[in-house]
């Protein structure tokens, strides 16, 4: 392989089958892990660039993911976080879908409510719902706000 | 750039300046970050491969970090979660220097004891030493066990 300035820019290689996830907010990669329920004890094969040179934003996060997809709720919350945010499907190296990634007006499941005495924190068998508001989300269930810049650590990694 | 088998198999690519963590034992990437205090939010640019094929490790992970060194009590903690891992610091695309990276009797700081009653937990100046045993650290104030699976959890990122 030479070693080109192409290489040098390109920090994170291309996946043979899985998703890329790019032009995600600079900062973000680690909560996107998180969403995924990604640790790598699970022996998933994951590369990550942070922070890495954009022309599109001024820096930005890479996820690429082999042999996984993302789930409508998983986009959801991604498109949350980090609207700006493109989803490559990738099959043989080759991209055969891209995604649109739109905010959506409400959120299913992935995010736990904070609100302790929410009927979604009660052992029932009720998923979590928040409706997307412009800086944050609110609990279907009680109301309950979450600033977008919390979201993060409300994922139900459980 | 070409699409060859090398490409492939570089998961992730060269750095100008900075620190590359290889052979990491597979699912520690995320625990060198914080380890390295790195979440993404102070700019640093990182680049993760996370469970990639090794031929030395069935597979591993490696971090490269640009613009960092790793300060010795970061080596020795690093040591004991991984010690299989290897550090090369990085000028100008040109590995200069590879450091060793051996087994430390004792680690100073970067972790904090879980026992919250030892004096290093007192807002008292003293930072924390812990006896590296086979399978584990022990605290050499309060005599508190912390065994290497549990380590990650315990660095003192504050």
């Amino acid at each position: 392989m030479t070693d080109t300035d192409a290489d040098r820019e390109l920090r994170v290689s291309k996946i043979r089958n899985g998703t890329v996830i790019d032009h995600l907010a600079a900062g973000q990669a680690l909560n996107v892990l998180a969403l995924l329920g990604i640790d790598g004890s699970g022996g998933e094969s994951v590369s990550i660039g942070m922070n890495v040179p954009s022309d599109k934003l001024a820096t930005k996060d890479i996820v690429k993911v082999e042999d996984r997809e993302l789930s409508q709720s998983e986009v959801d919350v991604l498109a949350v976080i980090s609207p700006e945010a493109t989803i490559n499907i990738v099959r043989e190296y080759e991209v055969i879908e891209k995604k649109r990634i739109d905010r959506p007006e409400a959120v299913s499941g992935v995010l736990a409510c904070p609100n302790r005495n929410c009927i979604t924190n009660a052992d029932e068998p009720v998923e979590t719902r928040f409706a997307v508001l412009d800086d944050g989300l609110r609990c279907e269930y009680c109301g309950e706000i979450v600033r977008e810049d919390e979201i993060a650590t409300h994922l139900d990694v459980a």
